[in-house]
């Protein structure tokens, strides 16, 4: 995974908050030809041509979706921007500009802001976006990030939630529940640490899941194989919120009801192997954990042969015309799915 | 100005971030045709045909930016949006769509966060903008509100602050300083209410210079007015941290120097009275007091006939060829422009 390295402390009032964007945004490299102006200016300047503009945007707050006791700042500054690359993806666009809003406590140094801001500028190398603008400042406590991410899809190729049919087949993207065991055991190893601060924990028996939650990844690959397969779905979300949130996304905003089978859920053995050992069942981690940022669409029953042998996907249901959206167990129970996904707004502080 | 009049209070965890979305989106309408979809999918979409899209983004920090304590919660949410419109006006753009990203305390009630967006949907509704999106979760501490807003502008229209020519004149909108001047007034009536609760302030005497802090406006008007004069300004940038630090920004980004002379910045009677009483100059309170959301521009000589006559604009100074920002006195000394502006990096906390 990624590193932070840099120990030395810079204090961010002798820097000021001019000198802060230029240490922070000089070795920025605008690669997409949308990006005409990018950081320096009132506002960044693009041109996205005939296409459609894509625009999201998703708040990182310290306390309530990190803590900093478990989570690199690089990570952090990684996941910030995956997240909300993750969005562009669901609607099947191409993620290409990112501005940053960031509040931090100024008992940060500099090099604390720029370890956040290589790992943002690091997602944003890796997945072809141009980090074009921003807000950098000092808040009264914790640190709170705000990136908006812009992309572009052709006209008419844009998929939302709402247009799912009955009958139509319901698609996963990679594995679920992994995050949210990967984030039970640095919270676990976090509580032991506090006990014992000489224990070094094994983390390499929990890499994946470990990975997961720290270094998330967007399926940026997912609209493009969609296009090659010339498979256009009929309704997309990501999985932020766990997958029964986001199958009731679906299911309200199309006015049809679904059927999820357990059996067909794709989870990693190391998920099953953690929650094992954590007592709790994999597919609540699968159906209530949150954070995989895989994709779930429903496409057409005319386009499962396309999709059937693609190692990305997992075919795990179907659409009903009657409503009500229920996972039907391996020993056939049909269970009312319901969003117990991480909300955000519950009393946690 | 704006009035908080709700007082009943209904518990956030109660009503969950989808019910929460619901409540505080419901009565969104779109009006602009760039806008194809709004709130409620992973992203908005947006098409700007051919012209160029324009984005920015502002964070407002609670104890950085505004004190609650003198600040009403619809005031605020009309400013977060305004000072995030004055960017698009500044590259000579139009405003035209909105997201918000909102991190509150959940020991606001929904109620309070309903006032912040009334604000927030007022300025939209008053300026032609569409809400289009946004991510409210809860905070462990402060409140803060980082809009981001997207505009467009026909290619070739756009104003950089790099494009400043040697013996261009320097043009501001509106006055200056007055913003500063009703910060100070709040702060001083919030401690004479924390000795004496029972105090009943007379801001009467004040009323413009508190307005211009509380309820800022943006310069819509601007960008409109300078196509009919048939003027293209050759800077531009928006006057948030004060005069000094935004002539500073133009001459550093154009390679040029500057002349302002200190008799001919608009300042209000109000100010100036305001500025008396507290025992500053006025000057101080333009060049450095900052948020007054005017527009700074530079235009050719030959544009001078075309927009002397216009009220919204007073000729300050001009632009040099040697290096270096100056403000010239009516005494005739020369004074170095400082960017003593605001700044939201200083140790305040």
């Amino acid at each position: 995974m990624l590193q932070d390295k840099n120990t030395s402390k810079t204090d961010l009032s002798q820097l000021g908050e001019f000198g802060l964007i230029e240490t922070l945004t000089k070795d920025i490299q605008i690669k997409n030809p949308s990006t005409l102006k990018g950081v320096g200016d009132d506002a960044a300047v693009l041109n996205f041509k005939s296409k459609n503009t894509l625009v999201s945007t998703d708040l990182l707050v310290e306390g309530i979706h990190f803590d900093l006791a478990y989570f690199p700042l690089k990570h952090l500054g990684y996941k910030s921007a995956i997240v909300n690359f993750s969005d562009i993806y669901a609607m099947n666009g191409t993620a290409s500009q990112l501005l940053v809003g960031l509040a931090v406590s100024n008992r940060f140094p500099l090099e604390a802001i720029a370890e956040i801001y290589e790992g943002i500028k690091l997602a944003c190398r890796l997945y072809d976006v141009d980090l074009v603008g921003g807000d950098t400042t000092s808040s009264r406590s914790g640190l709170i990030l705000n990136p908006t991410v812009l992309g572009h899809v052709a006209q008419g190729k844009e998929v939302y939630r709402n247009g799912a049919q009955p009958n139509d087949l319901i698609v996963v993207t990679g594995d679920l529940g992994a995050a949210y065991m990967g984030l039970l055991v640095l919270q676990r190893e976090n509580e032991v640490f506090k006990v014992n601060p000489q224990h070094q924990p094994d983390l390499s028996p929990y890499s994946y899941v470990v990975e997961r939650q720290l270094k998330p990844e967007a399926r940026k690959d997912v609209p493009v194989i969609l296009e090659e397969l010339k498979v256009q779905p009929t309704a997309m979300i990501d999985i932020s919120d766990g997958l029964s949130s986001e199958v009731l996304h679906i299911t309200k905003q199309s006015g049809v009801g679904a059927h999820i089978y357990a059996e067909k859920i794709p989870i990693d053995p190391q998920t099953v192997l953690t929650a094992e050992e954590f007592n709790i069942s994999e597919l609540t981690a699968a159906l209530n954990g949150g954070e995989d940022y895989e994709l779930l669409f429903t496409i057409s029953q005319k386009d499962y042969e396309k999709i059937r042998y693609r190692k990305e996907f997992a075919v795990i249901g179907h659409i009903t015309e009657e409503p009500g959206a229920y996972l039907i167990t391996q020993d056939n129970q049909k269970v009312a799915l319901k969003a117990q996904g991480w909300n955000a707004l519950k009393n946690k502080s």
